[in-house]
């Protein structure tokens, strides 16, 4: 209603900071502590959320840090404070599970340009008063992970016992590894890659445009103009899922079928099941999800080729590296197939580093990592156990 | 301007019908001669546009009927009289090409649905004297080959030597074979399916989505009110384009080169050459396509499933064929893998056809039926020249 637009607009910034107010931990950095950026920018303040399970051991050496993915954020064992959902790893961390809380104290925090409590482009910018919106400056995974290492200095953390994330989080992992060398003991890269491929690139750019052609988005603006671009958002987010899955997923899970009807309606309702599904992965998803953080967030995956940052030769980027990778890819994935995981494994290799390298067989596509595969379950949990023994602790020095 | 409606509606159409009259041959079947439908209902009065190439020889045996593409139309073989680009398969179809002119008639329709001059939803709706938008009735690929099947009884063509075509034209060949099998003495389906697969439709499903999300759609009457759903067709256009190439062509063409840049630019522009191409792709397909034809022709993909049509048996489909068949796809295409014209041969198998089955190692994806590779070109060559050996032609015999 243009009679009133700032009712409407502090209705909508209203709405939107319940989401971005979850029920986590925020580390504040002021000011005088800003984050500088690979843009040459500084973020100042900026502010870190996070969640934590587990106990910090006396000689915090314990921890395991969880990178999450794109759409992911730092709710990974616990219920979502907006969709009420179960955590998104609870199959990986919890009580006795592989990422075993009882033993390890498990952090993960929400990435800079995120929209669940740390610095993105819905938080207020300092100089205007005004959400950022596309004033936030563009942001790498550098950058977010030079976050997560201010996040650990705060908690008194020298040394992660382990980095461990799929997709983007695994890529993080990767960052991690090749910029803070002694604070990553082990590292467990899940379904990811070195560097995003022309593909991947192509795939988020289709993204971007579909949430920059909703009119609702206004130059990225919405926030103050209480609106908001759901189409566009929900646009993309089908087209992404369409990644994350493999062709055989979706024959197996849907195949041809109709949705509650015997016969194709002639029409351009969701006649087939896959098209209701997408229709509600996109409509659920931009009631939890920032549409300027999927800009910033996809930009920032697009920016990643670690070789490039070492003189386009990614063996480099580990060099001198004592850390413990163990690298897993799904034979299914198209989005990061094996041969991506491979050419790190190559790079290792040639620092002669200590690496293993696991393909599980599975069906899932992408999403592998944050389903049901007994073989990822045995995998973390076997690696992390090999980890922990090699720094030191056993049941006695962990947490629990 | 909302003052003058009618002006913007008129000029908007204006523009529209010179897309839809390309100088093609039109075929009018007047409203007492109307298209059934599989949906019950009747198209009428209904129009073909088609080109030509090549003269039909005094017995009229020698006529190759080309099956156009989702996206493709009738302009085959010369430039395309609203881009101007050279015809879509002006490699394939030509004097001594391999569909040879000098031998062979070539005819290629406009698909029912389309915008290129054969009936379609920017077509007047003679009950309003409005353009049909979203009444026009929805179409199935058999409704197109039976309207191609009307256009053949026009030219007096009882039998055509050969049906071709790749992609949705390849489909159409499927559904020739299966629909007139007296009609068809060979077959040539390139790059398709007998069905269309759950990821496809989940594809088609998402260009739907941002081309209904785009408020110039208008709830598809933009026609009338003198819009066009530029941007969401563009988006539907570049996520589609993605799926026509390979992982491995994307590499090799662009990889992550910068376009016209040094540096990334720490922004939203198209930093990335695969960016920049997507979306000059995305805007150029709606300077000659239209929008609703888009929805119409990509849910008449969606719905074609040959088995299902024939009590889900797909061997059922060519029980009693006397068709030649001549399948080809390429190991690279993911939209339509070679397990799915394997298939096909299956069920052609399964009663004994005469098929012969060649799969083409390409790294060009789904895309290759329309590019340069040699050994597609030697494959129809030989095969179309040993049917019209068999069906009695020989060069005295042909046109030329």
């Amino acid at each position: 209603m243009n009679e009133t637009p700032g009712a409407d607009s502090f209705a909508e910034l209203k709405r939107r900071q319940q989401v971005t107010d979850p029920h986590s931990e925020v580390v504040h950095f002021p000011a005088s502590e800003g984050l500088p950026l690979d843009s040459g920018a500084v973020l100042a303040p900026f502010s870190v959320a996070y969640q934590t399970y587990g106990t910090l051991n006396a000689d915090k050496s314990n921890l395991v840090l969880v990178c999450h993915a794109l759409t992911g954020d730092q709710h990974v064992a616990n219920p979502h404070p907006v969709t009420g959902k179960p955590g998104w790893w609870e199959t990986m961390v919890g009580p006795g599970k592989p990422i075993d809380t009882d033993r390890y104290f498990v952090l993960c925090p929400n990435v800079i340009g995120g929209c669940m409590g740390s610095t993105g482009p819905s938080s207020l910018n300092p100089v205007t008063g005004r959400p950022y919106g596309p004033d936030f400056p563009v942001i790498t995974l550098r950058d977010m992970v030079r976050a997560q290492a201010r996040l650990l200095d705060h908690l008194g953390v020298e040394q992660a016992l382990s980095v461990i994330g799929g997709s983007m989080g695994g890529m993080q992992v990767l960052e991690w590894a090749a910029t803070y060398k002694d604070r990553v003991f082990s590292a467990i890269p899940i379904a990811c890659a070195a560097r995003h491929s022309s593909q991947n690139i192509a795939f988020h750019e289709v993204g971007r445009q579909a949430v920059m052609a909703d009119p609702d988005w206004c130059g990225g603006h919405y926030l103050e103009e209480g609106k908001n671009p759901r189409k566009g958002l929900a646009v993309a987010r089908m087209a992404a899922h369409i990644t994350y899955l493999s062709d055989r997923a979706l024959h197996t899970k849907f195949g041809r079928n109709l949705q509650d009807r015997e016969e194709v309606t002639f029409g351009f309702d969701a006649d087939f099941q896959v098209e209701s599904y997408l229709r509600h992965q996109g409509m659920s998803f931009v009631d939890r999800f920032d549409a300027n953080s999927y800009l910033y967030i996809t930009r920032a995956m697009d920016y990643f080729d670690l070789a490039a940052d070492h003189g386009g030769v990614l063996a480099n980027a580990f060099a001198g590296t004592k850390t413990r990778f163990c690298l897993i890819s799904f034979t299914s994935d198209w989005l990061f197939p094996t041969e991506e995981s491979r050419e790190v494994v190559h790079a290792l290799n040639a620092v002669a580093a200590n690496v293993s390298f696991v393909e599980i067989e599975s069906n899932k596509g992408h999403d592998a990592f944050l389903l049901h595969e007994p073989e990822l379950f045995d995998t973390v949990r076997g690696f992390l156990s090999a980890a922990a023994r090699r720094r030191g602790l056993d049941d006695a020095s962990t947490g629990s």
